[in-house]
Parts: C-alpha cells; sequence; structure tokens
C-alpha cells in the first residue's frame, strides 16, 4: 500500500514553455465514491489502463493501483457511466520534483489545475510554489476529481 | 453490463444431504461501498480472485465482475481492512436452478442464508422456495454482505 501526499493549485498562467509540452489524454471514470473519500477509479492514460482505490481524504490517502488489461477495463467501464471526466495531463519538472498539470475537457472546459506529489508531509507542507501557481485548493471538495466527474 | 437478479432467505433448516456438498471458501473484502448501493468488491473464492463492481439497490441491480491476477488482487486487498467477511458456499440444485447456501464465519458465525439467481425479475418473483427456506430477506440490510463485512 503507499501513501498519496499531494497539493493541487490552480494556476495563474500556464507556465514557460507550455506549448513544447506534450499531453497525455485520459478519461476517467469512478465505480464507487464514498461520502468520506473512498473511492475506485478507472483510468485510460494513452494506452494505458489502470484500476487505483484510495482510502481516505484531504493531503495524505492510502492508495493502491493496478495496470488492468484492455478487457479488464473494457468489462467495468460501462459501470462509470455518469462519472466519468476527461483532462489533458501535461508534465514539467520544479525544483527537482513533477508538476502534472490537468487541462479538463467536456464540461470542465477552462479548468486548469496543477499537482504536486510529496514523499513526507513536511515536504509537501514546506514546498514553495512556483510563480505561475495560484491559490492552493488541495482542501477543496470542488476541485476533487471525483466531484469533477459528472458526465 | 450484466443484470444481478437475486433473491435471500434465511432457513429453517440445512437442506437434505447437506453433508454431501462441499463448501468453497470465501473471503471477501470492499475497497468502496455507498450509502446509495454502488460498491466495489474484491473476492478469494477458492484460488480465484475476482474483482465486482455493482451499481444500485435492491432485487435488480447492474454488476460486473473480473477474474484478477494473485499479484492484481494482493496489491489491492489491504485497502479493505475492516471490511472484511469469511464464508463458506455450498451449491445444492433446486428445481432447475442452483441455490448457493452460505454459512458465514469469523464475527458473523452462526449466520446461514440462501441465495437464489434468476434472469428475469418475473422469474425471480413467482420462484417458489423449497420447505426448508425461511423469511426472505432480500431487502433487509442488515443481511447484505456489505453490512456484514466488518472485520
Amino acid at each position: 500500500m503507499n501513501q498519496e501526499i499531494e497539493r493541487k493549485f490552480l494556476l495563474k498562467q500556464l507556465p514557460p514553455h507550455f506549448e513544447q509540452l506534450r499531453g497525455a489524454p485520459i478519461e476517467q471514470g469512478y465505480l464507487a465514491i464514498e461520502p468520506n473519500g473512498n473511492q475506485v477509479r478507472l483510468r485510460k492514460k494513452g494506452e494505458t489502463f489502470s484500476l487505483t482505490a484510495k482510502r481516505g481524504e484531504g493531503l495524505v490517502r492510502d492508495e493502491h493501483e493496478i495496470e488492468l488489461t484492455p478487457a479488464q477495463f473494457a468489462a467495468l467501464w460501462p459501470l462509470t457511466a455518469g462519472r466519468r471526466l476527461t483532462k489533458q495531463r501535461y508534465e514539467t519538472p520544479y525544483a527537482g520534483r513533477t508538476i502534472e498539470i490537468d487541462v479538463y475537457g467536456g464540461i470542465n472546459s477552462g479548468l486548469v489545475v496543477a499537482e504536486v506529489e510529496f514523499d513526507s508531509e513536511l515536504a509537501a507542507r514546506e514546498f514553495v510554489p512556483p510563480d505561475w501557481f495560484a491559490e492552493d485548493v488541495s482542501e477543496r471538495p470542488e476541485y476533487s476529481n471525483r466531484n469533477l466527474a459528472r458526465e
């Protein structure tokens, strides 16, 4: 089991050289979402299929991801109807870390967020964001993917 | 996507020749359980590993099951801690159908239920149970596996 320690930000602007980054298309949908944050997500990123289970909510969460075969994914995907979203994911290095920039599509078009993962809570709290980051929305449920998944 | 149409009963007594049936050990745990009935379940039955997603609740539910590799199962299983149950499953034919008898273990020891699956709601409603069946508990949440999974 892994811990996911992550912060999420809105952006003032796209990062320098954004136009040189190559995005990967992500489609994801939820099989189950509990009010307390437990969830099971299916994701197709490029040609890679995965299922991720998360437990708990907030800054630090237990999670585990497994890769699925295309057939396993196809069997479960219909059960996510009405709870799906699409986005393009771009990655850019920053201060020894990777910033993931998600540009949402569909009914969430116009929304862009950046996520940064950490290996400790301390590192997460001490993170100094680049000047193109805006507000920290890590604890804002309206920016959680599970709440954005409405298609 | 399949529909699961199922009725569940308590028993007055075990069926004739029960001692000749061979049970399969089942361990199952839940990755996520929504109040509205959506759920994702992991199950080990004998040496077969599976993940089942269900949607909705009551007599008729959408569901799909995929087989998992032992490694996929092992990766996700820790996230079911505190939401597990064990039972032995016995199967016996009755009037052209299969009756599944689940003898629960652990903190549910003493509970025995029978389940019957149908291919239509009509068939489910018209089913005439054998005389060793007792009360129909299909709609009683306290007998749902997700509520019995507390270990």
